[in-house]
């Protein structure tokens, strides 16, 4: 048995689990006329309702000791001092230092002072792409930008931009290419004119071969011949100056990155240039200032009134003692239709692992399946098996209050499914087969700004690190995206070679030459 | 225990798992030279390989076994011959018969009349509109097209719209709203000219909130008078034809559906009609014959050599025998990046039952979760935990072997990773962390066609079929979307009233008064 499981909070749980086994969510809130106002924290202008969830006072002490056994003080002190807790890579841990501007000193040397200027710079270059003074190809205004990236660099600068597109009034139109479809890259390049377009290549290392394949074609289609200097057309953001050098990107537009930043976190560095240039700097900064504010709220509240403990030790709790696999995001918002493949890649990739940070294999479930979709679209998709299924999906529930829009009534149907549906997956309706008992967290914002936003991605950021701190895996590396890009490599040349492949198993042998007879009709 | 459970078959697949304990699939290949062989099937343009699963001969025969103990034979009999399977709602299931034309008879009649009727309806309609002749406002040529409806009307027509792009020449723009968002409205309204727009209103019983609350936005915007009649600026898809009317949508103008179809079978319906706005009806009759030749595989092939039947028992294999409760769905194809959640629908609205067609609840799981995404965006997202989480998530990798565009590097690019992820999760490398023995499904279609297409997508449909034979549930019937929106029709005149709400429980009545509060800043 691993630490974990044999800790002392460990098996008091699985105690207490067993004694909640008919407990019914109502009859918690028949004994417990404050219990909206006991299971639910307010941050700013976030609210998180979890009194719908499995759980009593007893189980979020129970909880909230798990936490504090495992260490979660001493490892949130460690993530903002900047000590290197990506252990297996040796770096410090530092995306809240991109929010803060309290000086943080990695191997001696303060980075405030770099991304100080980085900000700057960005400030400068989307001022001038918005305004005008800095045009693109013979100095036309540019109107759209293209932003080439995958993963980190894609997802979430690309729901920031969505959901904050009600602030996008006077900026650059964006656009994101992410995966190697070239039919994919033709579409979204169809309509725009080269001439008024930039694009911006995001890629830390600048190999990576979805975005540089990616980058070459919209390089063509820019006009740019390679090699090039490309002027304002083409905007870098890497850590590799010299290979964005030999692309064509002119030195002063190569924005930098740090190996303190995890792809999946990078929306808050210069991989956000392009919220910036749709939004502007300022909004942009606002998104850094609500993500701040989760911060300290993370820093500094005790754990059973910090929202990010609360969301993350409820989630041990299904995952771990209910044997729950999943977890659903449900936003009731088009605006946030990218949160939840946000939120899985942020989730999943950090929490997807099986060996501990001192090398064990573990003994007990991590990193859940995330997913979902928004409301009320889903409600007439998948929710049947949420209401009436075999299986335990604990969900999460994310709506906003005032609306960007003047139709208060489609706004009031929209919430009034919101509000039904998890009561409706509380109270059921057992006689009509509908078990109810089932879990959920509400969480009302109040307005969906750059400040909000920026509060909600942050307040999910932490959840995930606090489960991993709990099940003692590190957060921040992803080794398993390795083999399979390495093998890719290994396979690419014999797709493209004349004659049948033949040195891989059967499957993957036959697939091949399946592929490679079939790619002409 | 309950009849499914201690059945010979089932008792058997218990036993035969546990000697599977210990198997590693890297073995069952190094064993049998013929794996891929004898673990593919081929249906015209259809490639599925299965060989890289945790099954040997004896394997499928048990789980063939099983199927056929639970009466699959007799129930596609029942199936394609317009039984009433949908036992629940007294209904025949004939989503067969729309891409067949061979006559089926319900209570004695014969559909087929109508179902040809309603195709050369659409027929004339799609074609007027494309060249022109059936104008909109003024009898402007209509340029775009507005489908407002959700779920099935909503889902399987955005899908096929934007698989097959490439068809879409020469026809209209077509447009999907679906949430009641009304800022998703705008955004969608927003670049369109009125005078060369016209919408589509999906609604089986034209009472659909969310459809309707949209249709009037969108009449609104279309400058149509409520009540008066839309000419050609509105159409309707419904099975009442009074309150189309009433909402001012012309008689010859509304195309029938037909209870015998589920919404989430509804594309191959005159709920399909957008579809056939953009690629032209003769690719929509090809969409309908290419699911005809799965239909007829599908009743015609033996089990063993059924791809639907394997799919499923294979998805009943990990789900009930190895405790997997999510199959992921990974297309390689930004084109099909709605492929996910439409089977999301398909399957977990179908699935998520734990209630039999005997009214008996079950001691075994159902439905899975479906979620899943395009890669290799996805490989840079959740495949960590693919590759290194502690769950088993079997997972359907998908590809195309021709793409519609001429730029072959790109394609083998995104080829040579398909092929290397599913021999990695088989492979892994244990000394390096990956486990392996993850197991995949790949299936290689030539091209994406709207033949091939159809055949995707009801091989999907009757692998879903199959299962729920197998669980003994009705694939066909939704009684866990009643309950919430029946709530939600209750608690909209609190929104809309302007005192506090009070007679709910606490966390909703809490919830309730935070938005009121707060819907303004």
């Amino acid at each position: 048995m691993s630490t974990l499981t044999q800790s002392r909070a460990w098996l008091a749980l699985k105690l207490h689990r067993e004694q909640f086994a008919a407990t019914r969510m109502t009859d918690l809130f028949a004994t417990d006329p404050q219990r909206f106002k006991n299971f639910s924290l307010r941050v700013h202008d976030v609210l998180l309702d979890y009194s719908k969830n499995l759980v009593n006072a007893e189980t979020m002490q129970l909880l909230v000791a798990l936490a504090r056994e495992r260490g979660l003080g001493a490892e949130i002190q460690r993530l903002f001092n900047g000590d290197k807790i990506n252990v297996s890579e040796d770096r410090a841990v530092l995306h809240t230092a991109l929010r803060d501007g309290v000086p943080v000193r990695v191997d001696g040397n303060d980075v405030m002072p770099e991304v100080k200027a980085t900000l700057a710079r960005m400030r400068a270059f989307a001022d001038g792409v918005r305004d005008g003074s800095l045009g693109g190809r013979g100095g036309r205004k540019i109107t759209d930008v293209i932003n080439v990236g995958i993963g980190g660099s894609h997802l979430g600068p690309a729901l920031a931009t969505a959901a904050l597109a009600p602030y996008a009034a006077g900026g650059s139109r964006v656009h994101y290419i992410s995966n190697v479809d070239a039919a994919a890259v033709q579409r979204t390049l169809a309509p725009l004119d080269p001439a008024t377009t930039i694009a911006i290549v995001e890629s830390k290392t600048f190999t990576t071969t979805e975005t540089l394949t990616n980058a070459k074609l919209v390089r063509d289609w820019l006009g740019v011949p390679a090699g090039a200097d490309a002027g304002n057309q083409l905007v870098a953001v890497t850590a590799n100056t010299r290979l964005a050098a030999e692309f064509g990107v002119t030195t002063d537009r190569v924005f930098p990155c740090w190996d303190w930043v995890g792809g999946r976190y990078s929306l808050w560095s210069a991989m956000g240039l392009p919220i910036a240039l749709g939004i502007g700097m300022d909004n942009f900064e606002k998104l850094l200032h609500g993500a701040r504010e989760m911060d300290a709220h993370f820093r500094d509240a005790p754990f059973d009134r910090s929202m990010p403990v609360v969301l993350a030790v409820l989630g041990v709790w299904y995952n771990n003692f209910f044997g729950a696999a999943s977890q659903a995001i449900l936003p009731y918002d088009e605006s946030l239709a990218l949160l939840p493949a946000h939120l899985q890649q942020l989730d999943m990739e950090s929490s997807g692992k099986q060996v501990t940070r001192d090398g064990e294999t573990v003994d007990y479930d991590t990193g859940m399946i995330i997913w979902g979709a928004t409301g009320t679209n889903a409600q007439h998709s998948f929710f049947q098996l949420l209401h009436q299924g075999t299986r335990l999906v604990p969900a999460d529930f994310i709506a906003v209050c005032e609306p960007h829009h003047a139709m208060p009534h489609s706004h009031a149907i929209l919430l009034s499914n919101f509000f039904a549906q998890t009561a409706a997956l509380m109270n059921g309706a057992p006689a009509d087969g509908f078990p109810g008992n089932r879990p959920t967290n509400s969480i009302l914002v109040q307005k969906l700004t750059p400040h909000s936003l920026g509060m909600l991605l942050a307040l999910y950021e932490h959840k995930v690190f606090v489960q991993n701190t709990i099940w003692g895996i590190n957060a921040f590396d992803q080794p398993g995206v390795e083999l399979g890009k390495r093998l890719a490599s290994g396979i690419l040349p014999d797709l493209e070679a004349a004659t049948a492949a033949g040195r891989y198993d059967a499957s993957t042998t036959g697939l091949i030459n399946f592929y490679k007879i079939n790619r002409h009709s």
